[in-house]
């Protein structure tokens, strides 16, 4: 062989070699995927909305755009509440951003990944999930269901409701007739509320007209969309029965095992970045919106110590109950409530007496 | 040509055209990169050891193992405290995970990263950093400093530290030797106390030895570990001082700049899910340690009201103090404090009134 054919060759054959390694590292490295993800909000919840599309846009950033995720708002490709998680458990779509206490009708078990009435707040249900073996609980309850989740948001304590009239003692809680889904309207109505069942659009008018007497809906960013203000002026303080409201990105099980590793890790911890970006999100919009709101005629109140305590009461009797027939439930919810317990000091002592001074005193101006 | 050699020919040619295209796609997709990363804390601290290790666990898993960042505690290549933060700005190191407030004594400025006494709580700090504009401002400063900050932890809340005699009264303070460093240092020096600067492994004899009165550290599980309860019983909250204590990971800006886009994305997001499990983390372990402390002797007591309104006086009257002297530290400022009183009735409203409710009512069993 002369000289420059040799080396020729031997470029060829090294070039070569080197794409026999190259070419399969390239495809395992990051492969073309495409899954579409519904969410449980329509579109003007702007929050929720632009965080999914935050989680979609750093997945795609870190795979180099091969891995595209796309968010539906819900109506899009699948109805909004349960269906979401529905459709991913049936594998309909490859993943949905939800709360998991939409489906509590199917088993009430699944609020563990959310929210239960006089449960943990946002911080808690964090620790528990992420720390305190509570998300190791749930997931084995979610594998069963065909689905893994992954922490993607929270809207924080929500707010009580808007009441047409006010409610001063729990005498006021008889016969009213309120907007509230879920367990919590199996709390209220222990306590003579009649939780009805209405779609978000047609609450406004059955507040205005009367048909109802109260609406809860979340937090003050998403509440001042709704307009309750108008016809329902009186804005209680808590949302006892979400004092927090986790929400995941769920996986259909069989997706999610066919992904790579590498692509499992990028998914998780964009979706757990966003979980705090959602929270961020909504510490940032809320505030103002209830300043706009108390400006346009909502008059605060909080709910009193009797209604409160009460309520707390028929939510605990709740629990047992569930607890009692249900052994799904009753072994997440032994779990659950000694965390609860264990994390009372503590959280009274530290971060609940500076919270208490410095709201005080900053009230004062 | 004979056909064989043709053949052969265009198949080289063909994977050496493969080859030309591939290699640097292989190049770019994940280049092997290695950073070390200096700790604040020394291993004993395993909470925010172990953090970090997921940290850099998630990076590797992210891009199969091409981009391996190496932790080291303090003093394993660079001393704990402002060292750190030194060292990522002078390029010694591409990265650290650190403290911003820990180089308050080059410029208070650093502080906002972090936390100041009566300042936000860890919900607050997020919110204001990651979603309200604080981080921008914040980007800047440490931009100026040749370092760019993605949020990577929060130790929460610290505790108020402890004292070899109960503290009743403002004059109780006056002429107390107390371990306390940074901004709180200043705050309490126009109380009356005599604030030292002691290395932590002198505390525990100093407080022995009653060279000193009071020392404060961080929050209960890693206050444990120090065993202070035996010479200096009375533990106080809360720590005003310290809020919440932000950490980041800082990376050197023109090592940052460097970074194929991807490896951005898969740190950045990697960081800042792991800013939420070292919260979940300490949420998880500090409430347990807090009562092992009781069992063993701890006597909780809170500071007056007396003490939080003049310490919370002093505190904004040093702000005002620096700002006149300090235009980096008197923009962040005015939006910092903005953010702060626009947060008030939201979180005195919603979270505080249900976790009152709830800790209250809990601690009643």
């Amino acid at each position: 062989m002369p000289k420059t054919t040799r080396r020729k060759f031997l470029a060829a054959t090294a070039a070569a070699s080197g794409a026999a390694l190259a070419s399969p590292a390239i495809a395992q490295a990051n492969p073309e995927i495409k899954w579409r993800m519904p969410l449980f909000v329509p579109r003007p919840f702007d929050v929720l909305w632009n965080e999914a599309g935050e989680f979609t846009k750093r997945v795609a950033e870190a795979t180099d755009g091969k891995f595209q995720i796309q968010r539906f708002a819900a109506g899009e490709i699948v109805p909004g509440g349960p269906a979401v998680l529905d459709a991913v458990e049936a594998g309909t779509v490859e993943c949905g951003n939800t709360l998991s206490y939409y489906s509590v009708g199917k088993d009430p078990t699944y609020a563990f990944g959310s929210t239960l009435p006089f449960g943990m707040n946002t911080r808690l249900q964090q620790a528990w999930y992420l720390r305190g073996g509570g998300g190791e609980l749930c997931e084995e309850f979610f594998n069963s269901k065909n689905v893994t989740a992954i922490v993607m948001g929270n809207s924080t304590t929500q707010m009580g409701g808007w009441f047409r009239k006010e409610i001063k003692s729990l005498g006021d809680l008889k016969g009213l007739k309120m907007r509230i889904p879920g367990l919590a309207g199996r709390v209220v109505a222990k306590l003579g509320v009649i939780p009805q069942q209405i779609a978000p659009g047609e609450i406004y008018p059955a507040l205005e007209r009367g048909t109802i007497d109260a609406a809860e809906w979340a937090a003050s960013h998403d509440d001042e969309r709704l307009g309750f203000v108008k016809v329902a002026p009186y804005y209680y303080s808590p949302g006892w029965w979400e004092p927090n409201a986790m929400t995941h990105l769920f996986v259909n099980l069989g997706v999610w095992n066919a992904l790579p590793a590498h692509y499992k890790a990028i998914v998780r911890s964009a979706a757990e970045a966003v979980n705090q970006t959602v929270i961020a999100n909504y510490d940032v919009v809320n505030p103002l919106a209830m300043r706009r709101l108390v400006a346009s005629g909502a008059q605060l109140r909080f709910f009193s110590a009797e209604i409160m305590n009460a309520a707390y009461d028929a939510s605990f009797a709740l629990y047992d109950e569930i607890a009692k027939e249900n052994p799904r439930f009753a072994k997440i919810y032994a779990h659950w409530k000694k965390f609860l317990d264990e994390s009372e000091l503590y959280m009274r002592v530290a971060d609940n007496y500076y919270e208490n001074f410095i709201w005080s005193r900053r009230s004062k101006g």
